[in-house]
């Protein structure tokens, strides 16, 4: 909705991205990639006009490279430079730039000890990955073999890396970026982040366009929705020696408008933020999980050394496992029905007291598709919360998606337990 | 690596994809839209030779379609169909085809009719959204308000589409793909797909090379790898009367060569595979996590309607919450290390048990970054089944990738279940 590009005139580098790969043609693979490196473009104040994706046919590779070379300064292209005859990318710069092929002897040297710490021999397929065109800078591959190229010609960029993701984005962070950055002297750009959670973007650009219409003219504030929450990045193009405290006022000030949704300055993900709250206080936490059925324990076990901080969970998608596990009384069950603040309660409560942890979430409620009823609709969640000043629960009423629903449900929990940790003020 | 393209000889007719939107330059948004459009029209036999993405330009707009309207019989936008000023498709359609707008009665009604059920009052901007250019034919959009459009000249169609993506696909399943097959008599395209497991991708081109070599003209084999799978689909381009018999037993002859990794014929998720195993069989399961942290309670709940045949989970981070959940002897765990079999059984075990199910399952293991030792590195997991048959157990070495160790142990132990349901022979 709100979709600030970076303002045209604080910007003056233009660049395109081609990805190249029939995989990407006939949609086996989404190609991800390019959002990837469109952003890491922005960030360093380069804008990016245009993204195509083509096949491996040398001639429409030929022909998309030299238009998107006249248009723009930055060229970057991933795909294509792979050991296979299907791979072609390197023939057709060679082409492109009118120049033959050199054995490049730090890609050969990385390659062979590569291999060999594996107990591999080198093959003369890989081998040939260690050919490059004469007139580029390769670019060390640090997870992989076939290098990347730089090329520089009339004063036009072109790269070319791998399409494998973490290839190329090791690639873009250590080279690409930086090189870049020095070769067009970039402006300084500095950005901020925070996330919030539980207001959709649209609301929030109506909190805060009065403030954004206010913003000096080198501030943009982007909108970054993903799915249950909006993280706000604020940038600073050209940013002096005076702007780091003005930029921290502003994040002050953005902060204390978001206020009631804000969940992170910064923008880990909510498990991580969350782990990070729990780790510096050697605090501790387990789940009691219905609806989420694992999911807010895969969440948190997603974080690496989450096993500090965490210890356990139970799921308990039967009534019954709800008492086996946690000792919830079947009555209550019963009486009030599974998806009640009660039973929310006394699963935070139970799993709480079972595994001796600081802090402890509930979640029991009706993910959908069926199981809903008049009085308690699909989308109908509590959430309880349980820790050293006692328990709370809330109910909320979420949509007709059930990923959806697990997925709010999950977040809305960490933003209980967010919140529930700030007030209680134990740094 | 291998991606079979339509063969070029049985597809006559190519197509183009073109997104627009600033919001994908600067890579807020992944473009899932136009991969999934890739798919839909590869499968109906059409050709995609290229995608593109643009800002909301009209000038480069109009440039890019016009480019490929030259170039291609099939143009397919989406995107910049809003109501704000940001949404500039429809004005430049008009003037790339020479025409002006007029009221469409029927999506007028429709919208007329959304907003009302709503309560809503219809906007002139919305209102405004009912014009379209004279020279197309809607498309009716039954999940929002902007129309489609169809314009077909000089033997070349172009169709814009929203960019919300369930718009898009209601339009492409129930309007754009049927008229398409209809308007170039597409040949009739027959595919049937199984899934794999535990075998990379490479390798299972290797051993079924020679079966493909042999494969009759009109039929593809493409291998469409997702992490921790890959399914193979084969494709009977121009299937006559007799190939449904033909297409069954190729298909048998795939899943015998494949026979031990098969997973499922069919391209169904894993969970769901195992749900349907489990349902029809009146059975039941339980989960108890360490290493996959809730992720195989996560898969298994999002299944609709699992709460039918998966009872519930423990997932035991901490060693003393394998004993609390599920009565695992500390002295097993002190002796043998919790990554062991006998950890990994006695949880399967225990939980299987406690919650009465046909089936339990048990991951054990170290998923890293962190806590690998030169015995135990990280990516080693041990996988235990319990059921009917007793239990038994395995161990895995995955790679050093948190994530995916978590993923690839998940797939594993459903391949576990799998098999041994099969095996048992309990239908």
């Amino acid at each position: 909705m709100i979709t600030e590009n970076i303002l045209p005139h604080l910007c003056s580098m233009n660049a395109e991205i081609i990805t190249i790969g029939d995989e990407l043609l006939i949609g086996q693979v989404i190609d991800t990639n390019s959002s990837w490196m469109a952003q890491r473009l922005n960030e360093a104040g380069v804008r990016v006009v245009r993204k195509q994706t083509v096949g491996d046919i040398p001639a429409q590779m030929t022909g998309v490279i030299k238009e998107a070379l006249v248009r723009s300064d930055i060229v970057l292209l991933t795909g294509g430079l792979g050991p296979t005859k299907d791979d072609k990318t390197r023939d057709v710069l060679c082409a492109i730039y009118e120049c033959g092929l050199v054995v490049d002897e730090q890609t050969l040297a990385r390659m062979e000890a590569y291999f060999s710490a594996r107990g591999r021999v080198l093959s003369d397929t890989n081998r040939d990955q260690a050919n490059v065109p004469d007139k580029c800078t390769t670019i060390p591959n640090h997870h992989g073999t076939a290098p990347g190229m730089w090329f520089d010609e009339n004063g036009r960029i072109l790269v070319s890396m791998p399409g494998v993701p973490y290839e190329m984005k090791a690639m873009m962070d250590d080279f690409v970026i930086p090189r870049l950055r020095n070769r067009f002297a970039l402006p300084e750009v500095v950005h901020h982040i925070l996330t919030t959670m539980g207001i959709p973007e649209s609301h929030l650009s109506d909190l805060l366009s009065k403030w954004e219409s206010e913003l000096p003219t080198r501030y943009t504030l982007a909108y970054l929705p993903s799915p249950g929450l909006v993280r706000l990045r604020l940038s600073c193009y050209d940013a002096g020696t005076n702007d780091s405290s003005a930029m921290a006022h502003l994040m002050d000030d953005l902060a204390s408008l978001v206020q009631p949704y804000l969940f992170s300055r910064g923008d880990s993900a909510p498990e991580q933020a969350i782990g990070e709250m729990l780790r510096i206080r050697n605090q501790t936490i387990s789940v009691a999980e219905s609806c989420t059925g694992g999911y807010i324990s895969h969440l948190i076990t997603t974080v690496p050394g989450s096993s500090i901080w965490y210890m356990g969970s139970s799921v308990s998608y039967d009534n019954e496992v709800k008492s086996t596990f946690l000792g919830v009384d079947a009555d209550i069950i019963r009486s009030q029905g599974a998806v009640s603040e009660d039973v929310a309660r006394a699963m935070a409560e139970g799993i709480r007291s079972k595994l001796k942890t600081t802090w402890s979430i509930a979640t029991t409620g009706i993910a959908g598709p069926g199981g809903g009823s008049p009085e308690k609709p699909v989308g109908t969640v509590w959430i309880a919360l349980s820790g050293p000043f006692g328990t709370q629960a809330k109910m909320f009423r979420f949509g007709d998606n059930r990923l959806r629903n697990i997925q709010m449900t999950a977040f809305m929990a960490f933003k209980m337990l967010r919140d529930a940790i700030t007030e209680s003020g134990s740094v």
